[in-house]
């Protein structure tokens, strides 16, 4: 086995790091040309090889984690934070797992998703492709890096990975582990690339090499999100931030909008398809509101509220300010409103919802087709909780990010939603008829 | 009939029309939240109606046309310009044949794109949804203005219209009209909107309404397009800029090369799918190039060549600069190289092409094969003209403009390029399961 070098940052500043970040981007497209030639059987060997390899190698990660962690508990940084970027054998072996589920997945590349024969003859389809070279922005956690790779690979592209400087030492680790096994199997090593973490220019960098980045993902909180998406000139998905509701219409099974509501905050209220507010229509506040409030409490979850739910009592309930309908707490906490009406809860949501996922709990039939057909946002659950929304929970295997905008991708992106597509047009010598030569401009 | 009156332009400036630009936003999302719920049946019928009002009303349409190609005359626009801003009495008739095609079209909302019942039971399915307000950003043409409001409508989207000032007279008076048949419809007749045209910042407002606006569309010149493309935070799609190729293999079958040179180039110069470059192989360079030459010169066109095909002689011949391989004639010159190879074709075309169209003719399977795989572009023709990139042609009924980018579309956007998708979840009460309620960042 040769241990390939992977080139270690300089400090770069200023015009040279903008020159470090486009290099890497200019390199990054010439393999992305060579993997997108990639058959399904090598890319799937390359992932496999790579599993085993960070198993085999996990104590030169855990060794270069151990750094990480030390230097931020040095700074200060919290538990929370802490432990997301804590590594151990078993995370190593899940990052591992995680190759060897995408490389079991179907290759998007070449699936051909229309075609015809046009009346003149010309054989006509489109299929897809990869994207090119995509860059990831992400935050503290190191499997990021290693799911990334992963599923820019298997679909094809370059990646270029800008992780958080705290876990430096970690991605050189992984990123170094895995380029080596690139080199082994004969691609090109630039198809994974760790991008200089030290100086936060190095995003402004990425995020506005158009032409040479095909698109950008940021993974990590909404500030993040929003600072990448609106200075970006690079096309940008913008993923993950989730002001999810849960709306119990007057017709709901009291016992099963409890469950939901339930699952839907206090599951995992980190992530972000975890409900922020629930919403109750007027005529079913009365028998819902004190048996949510008590399961909430019991639950360790502190109840935001306006005037009615705040009346229905209980220590952990505090009045709601404007702002509390508008945040992605990420805790315990919930805000909570009575509604006079569906189109009500429509209209709350509309204001105030983030267009990831909402929820209803309801038996009647026109009320879910209303709220299924008004509410727009990426997933609407009728009588399941908001927690289904997820790649995995889809069927998807994996997924690189969950899409809150519009354009290319909506809900879990998993490897699909990775590609492109490109029309190819088979013909014997087709010209297109009309006009003869005419004058530019006409 | 009621006239609706329109609301003039009152020539705000600064922050005014910023306000403005966003107040048009804010009224554009109330009527697109309406529009989605159009029936397929009242948007055909609002389309068929819009035609049959325009063709009646076609004298108050010329008659402000008139206003604006006086205006042009006497500030001195070129004939082609003036030709593009003209309208007649046919012109007017073919807006509203236009309409009548897009009514006609199958309505890609409600579409059902995928689906599956989830081990846990749960009913999953994608479906197609409006994207919401869709900004057009375009030059000269009044036509724009009926057939982005037609393909916008049908889609169910509410649109925002940003033309020329040039042919502010023009747009008016259309947008006028078709406003007034939305109201008579009972729709909301803010789903089709005219935006100030006197100032450039108008331009800026609508590309900067991010959370107001939900995609920006650029048609006109490159610079328009780059101009928006890299201002936008609202999410752009770059279209139109076309440096097609055409690549003549040594295989090919001379005849069809000259069909398919000279169709691709000289057939309409000054739209996005003609050639503006062609390659050819040094194997047939030589049996190839006097007859090219001799045909285009026939049809008018100036050669800019490299050596080898000045060499080739010609009064119609002239040197090729750097520039010529990049640059976008849009007019009868093209550029023209000869190629060592196959790959070196591929090289050129990755280094100057524009990822619009690009076309191989061969009578070699295996260069078919690898062109089509190599060639990132969003249309690879193999033996047929680069005209063919067209959304009527591609049989999509009607196009909004030719994505030359990777997100979202790629090539001709027909009307389900301007849909998004939502997930429908319907449970019965169903729960993720998993680990007890866990503490924020874990």
């Amino acid at each position: 086995m040769t241990v390939i070098e992977f080139p270690t940052s300089d400090k770069a500043t200023g015009d040279e790091l903008r020159e470090q970040v486009r290099e890497a981007a200019r390199r990054g497209r010439e393999a992305a040309a060579e993997l997108a030639q990639a058959t399904r059987g090598a890319k799937d060997a390359l992932l496999q090889d790579m599993a085993d390899e960070l198993v085999k190698r996990a104590p030169e990660v855990l060794e270069a984690n151990e750094q990480d962690v030390a230097a931020a508990r040095e700074s200060g940084m919290t538990e929370a934070l802490i432990d997301r970027l804590s590594l151990s054998t078993g995370r190593v072996e899940a990052m591992a797992d995680g190759l060897r589920t995408v490389s079991g997945l179907p290759d998007p590349v070449g699936e051909v998703l229309r075609g015809q024969v046009l009346p003149n003859g010309v054989q006509l389809r489109q299929v897809r492709v990869p994207l090119g070279v995509v860059g990831i922005v992400y935050e503290g956690r190191p499997n990021v890096t290693v799911d990334a790779a992963g599923l820019t690979l298997k679909s094809g592209n370059a990646v270029l990975l800008r992780g958080s400087s705290s876990a430096e030492n970690s991605n050189t680790a992984l990123v170094w582990i895995l380029r080596d096994v690139v080199a082994r199997h004969g691609l090109p090593m630039d198809a994974v690339q760790l991008l200089p973490c030290h100086d936060r220019a190095s995003v402004h960098h990425l995020i506005t090499a158009r032409g040479l980045v095909d698109v950008v993902i940021p993974r990590g909180g909404a500030g993040l999100i929003s600072a990448v998406v609106e200075q970006s000139t690079v096309p940008a998905i913008e993923t993950g931030v989730g002001n999810c509701h849960v709306y119990v219409d007057a017709s709901a099974d009291v016992d099963m909008a409890l469950r939901i509501l339930l699952n839907s905050k206090a599951r995992r209220p980190s992530v972000c398809n975890s409900a922020e507010t629930f919403l109750v229509h007027a005529d079913i506040a009365e028998e819902f509101l004190p048996r949510a409030i008590a399961e909430l409490g019991e639950a360790g979850v502190t109840v935001h509220g306006d005037e009615r739910v705040v009346g229905a009592g209980g220590s952990h309930v505090v009045p709601a300010t404007d702002e509390d309908w508008d945040v992605e707490y990420l805790s315990l906490d919930v805000a909570a409103a009575v509604v006079e009406s569906l189109p009500a809860a429509v209209e709350h949501i509309r204001e105030h919802g983030s267009g990831h996922t909402e929820a209803i709990v309801t038996s009647d039939f026109r009320a879910a087709q209303q709220f299924t057909a008004q509410v727009d946002a990426a997933a609407v659950m009728v009588n399941a909780s908001t927690a289904f929304t997820d790649g995995g929970e889809f069927g998807m295997g994996a997924e690189i990010g969950i899409s809150t905008q519009k354009l290319h991708a909506r809900g879990p992106m998993g490897l699909p939603e990775l590609t492109s597509t490109k029309w190819l047009a088979y013909g014997d010598g087709h010209v297109r008829p009309g006009s003869a030569p005419v004058k530019p401009g006409s």
